[in-house]
C-alpha cells in the first residue's frame, strides 16, 4: 500500500494533481450537455460529473467548472433554463472528447466535432442524434462552490429518449447495450461487462445473484 | 427510439421509477463510506453518487439519502467531521452490496457483512482493509436539497492509500487494475475494459490515442 497525503499531492504539478484527484472517485459516466442560447446558437460540452440526486422528483446533478468547460453551457442554461444530456457511446467517443477543446464562442461544437443536432418534440435544446440514451433537463438551481468557483447544477428530468430494446418493463435501462462508456481520470475510457444483478439487501439474508 | 415523458415515469410504480431514474446518469462508481461515532462505534454504507468537485483544493462530493442509507453515516460525519471512501472491487462486491440492508443502529455493517476495519496513521475513521484504493475525507459542508430532503456532502481529500502498482508517476491511478467496479441503476454491477487514452483536445487538431 502506498500512502499519499494532502501535503504530497499539493506538491504535484498542476496537471499531475488534476489527473490524480480526478481518478479517485472511481469510474465516471460520460455525457454530452447540449444547450443553445435564445437565438438558437448551439453548444455541446462533455462532462463526467453527472450524479443521481433523486427519483421523486427526478433530479440530476452535474458540475460545471468555469475554467475548463466553456462558459457557453452555463450562459445558455441561465438564458433558457434547459439542456439535454446525451450518453457517449464508443462510436462517437473521439468526437465527444474533442468537444472539450476550447473553441471560440461563435463556433458550435456540434459542427466543429461533427456531431448532429437533433430536436425532439417542442424541446428548445439540441440533442445529439448519435447518442442512444438521452434526456432533457430543466434547470432547478445553480449553486456556486465557493472553495473553487465551480457551479453545481441541479436539474429536473423532463423527458427520456432511448433506443428501443434498452428499456425493461421494470424500469431498468440496459446502458451497456446502448454502448455507453465510462471514464477514469481525465482521458482513459472504458467499456463495461456485466457481472450480474444482486437482490435487494435485507439483514440476515445473504445477497444472491438474480 | 422510445420516448418516456415525465408524466409517464411519474405514473410508474415507486420501485420501477427508482430503477429507471437511477439508470439514467450512466455508469456510476461504487464506494463504501466508513465512519464512526465519538465512542468509536463503526458504520459502513455503500454509495454510487461520489463525484469529483475539484483538484485544488481536492474536493469530493457525494449524496446521502436519509430514507435509504442509514442515518448513522450522516450522524457520524456530523460528530467527527471525518469519513473514509473505499473503492469496491469484485472480490468484496456481495459483502459491499449487503451493507445497504437496514441494520439496526447498534450493528456495525463491518461485522454484519464481514468486512475488516483498518486504521491508518492517526485517522479516526475506519477504512475497509479489503479495498485497494481508499482515502480519508474531511467534511467541508453538508447541504440539504429541499426538493427531496437528500443531503449533499462536500468533503476535502486528506490522504490516499492505494495498492502499489496502481499509481503512475504522472498522477494517474489505474483503477481497473485495482479491480474497481461500476454499477448501473440500483443493482447491476460491471467490470471495465480499457478502450484507451485520448490526447488533450485542442481546436483544429484531431484527437489521437496515446
Amino acid at each position: 500500500m502506498k500512502t499519499i497525503k494532502d501535503k504530497d499531492f499539493l506538491s504535484f504539478s498542476d496537471r499531475d494533481r488534476v489527473r490524480f484527484i480526478n481518478s479517485l472517485s472511481g469510474f465516471k459516466s460520460v455525457n454530452l450537455i447540449g444547450t443553445q442560447n435564445l437565438e438558437g446558437k448551439t453548444n455541446l460540452s462533455i462532462i463526467s460529473s453527472a450524479f443521481h440526486l433523486g427519483a421523486s422528483p427526478a433530479l440530476m446533478g452535474f458540475v460545471i467548472r468555469p475554467d475548463s468547460v466553456p462558459r457557453d453551457t452555463l450562459n445558455n442554461l441561465r438564458e433558457t433554463k434547459l439542456c439535454t444530456m446525451n450518453h457517449v457511446n464508443e462510436e462517437i467517443l473521439e468526437r465527444a472528447h474533442q468537444t472539450s477543446a476550447r473553441y471560440p464562442e461563435d463556433i458550435s461544437e456540434f459542427e466543429a466535432c461533427q456531431l448532429t443536432t437533433q430536436y425532439i418534440d417542442e424541446i428548445q435544446a439540441p440533442f445529439v442524434e448519435e447518442s442512444k440514451i438521452k434526456f432533457s433537463l430543466e434547470l432547478v438551481r445553480e449553486q456556486l462552490i465557493p472553495e473553487n468557483g465551480t457551479h453545481l447544477i441541479i436539474t429536473k428530468i423532463k423527458s427520456v429518449h432511448l433506443l428501443d430494446g434498452c428499456f425493461h418493463e421494470d424500469g431498468r435501462v440496459d446502458i451497456a447495450k446502448a454502448g455507453s462508456i465510462s471514464v477514469a481520470g481525465l482521458d482513459t475510457y472504458y467499456t463495461s461487462k456485466e457481472i450480474g444483478r444482486l437482490s435487494y439487501a435485507k439483514p440476515d439474508v445473504d445477497p444472491r445473484w438474480i
